[in-house]
């Protein structure tokens, strides 16, 4: 969040002085014929008024009236593991900060990384959106829009996140777990088959698809670039005014 | 977080017409002694400029330049419980809104009332605290300032705390166990010494006194209301510009 400083009230109060008093200079010359008073009148508005424009920036700074507080949206990817959420919605976060959204990433590795203990169970998953939908809140609160990409696997967990937050966007990457174990350069899917892993979205525990995401995307069709591009045309579309 | 809206700037082109086409009817007059032909340049002046200006508004909307990052911290509320960390911070909270700083509330209770099943043993609660950490990094990305108040009673949590975030500012609120079991209204001490409740921070559990606290309040000499005082002075002194 930003504040104007002085410094660039000053520089606007240049800036604008230019225009202004080229344009006064023009309208004296045309009524009375002399240039020579034209420019004398131009250079004393020039003094009094960048010290006037200065105040007037400054009162206008205090006053909150004509501001309109920018809307916020999440836009949640859910998916099995390797469908591409976080390579698509990296892609989408770039993008959108590109327009100057007021954005935060969330992605579920760089939480867990942080808190190694979440846990994968039904309870602690259900647990774990429970507090990224607060954390969601607590940014929309502040006009901040959100890129979360987490398998978020269950039915219950993706609808407490849409009553939790505004303008819930839910992108499913589609997928099958075929596909997904073919991209595992990670190696997870075998370490769930084997067993290392437990509760493992799509091997040993459910994935239950969305039955209301507002963008689907079949990546087995489209490439990360064209999803991405979905995306961005939706959002352009009902949030960019 | 706001944007400037279009009429808003045509707002502010409208009343700086006002003052500086009366300027300029004050100029041209004093150089050519006829009112007449002085308001006519104040009128013409007053078309043209009223577009230029709201022309100026809008490019100046779209550089970024000039404007300064608001700077967040954090205000650290710790404490036994009943110690008076809600009531203090909630005062505190209030007087900073006031001063329109970008700001959000942390609040120990709302966020067990969100999620009942965070426990309260050693590491359930070191783990909160990196989760608290993680939302505070996510607000303050965006300048947004935290009040936050929990008992918070390990060092290692209050530790993790300071190092995740910016500006952090411990607010120890010192109370001894006494005297918070005679403000009781809640009942919870009765509860915690009966053993319903375990892990109670000054009955069967610990509570390490800060040992590097910025803020420390005796509230058993200090009042509520002086207690939030001291606290908006350091605020105001440290961080207010």
């Amino acid at each position: 969040m930003y504040k104007e400083t002085n410094i660039r009230s000053i520089a606007k109060g240049i800036s604008w002085r230019v225009v202004a008093t080229s344009t006064t200079i023009g309208i004296v010359y045309f009524f009375f014929d002399r240039l020579d008073l034209a420019i004398a009148a131009g250079m004393i508005e020039t003094v009094l008024k960048i010290g006037l424009y200065w105040a007037h920036e400054r009162a206008w700074f205090k006053v909150k009236w004509g501001r309109k507080k920018i809307e916020p949206f999440n836009l949640w990817f859910t998916g099995l593991p390797l469908s591409g959420k976080t390579t698509i919605a990296d892609k989408v976060y770039k993008e959108l900060e590109a327009l100057s959204i007021p954005l935060e990433r969330l992605d579920s590795k760089d939480i867990r990384d942080l808190i190694p203990s979440i846990g994968f169970t039904r309870e602690d998953r259900n647990r774990h959106m429970h507090r990224i939908g607060y954390l969601i809140q607590k940014l929309q609160n502040n006009s901040i829009s959100t890129v979360a990409s987490f398998v978020s696997p269950y039915r219950e967990s993706r609808k407490a996140i849409r009553e939790m937050v505004k303008n819930n966007i839910v992108v499913y990457l589609k997928a099958d777990v075929l596909t997904c174990k073919e991209r595992d350069y990670k190696g997870v899917y075998e370490r769930a088959e084997k067993g290392e892993l437990q509760n493992f979205s799509g091997v040993n525990d459910v994935y239950e698809e969305p039955q209301h995401a507002e963008i689907i995307i079949d990546t087995q069709v489209s490439s990360a670039d064209e999803a991405a591009q979905t995306i961005l045309e939706y959002i352009k579309k009902h949030y960019v005014k």
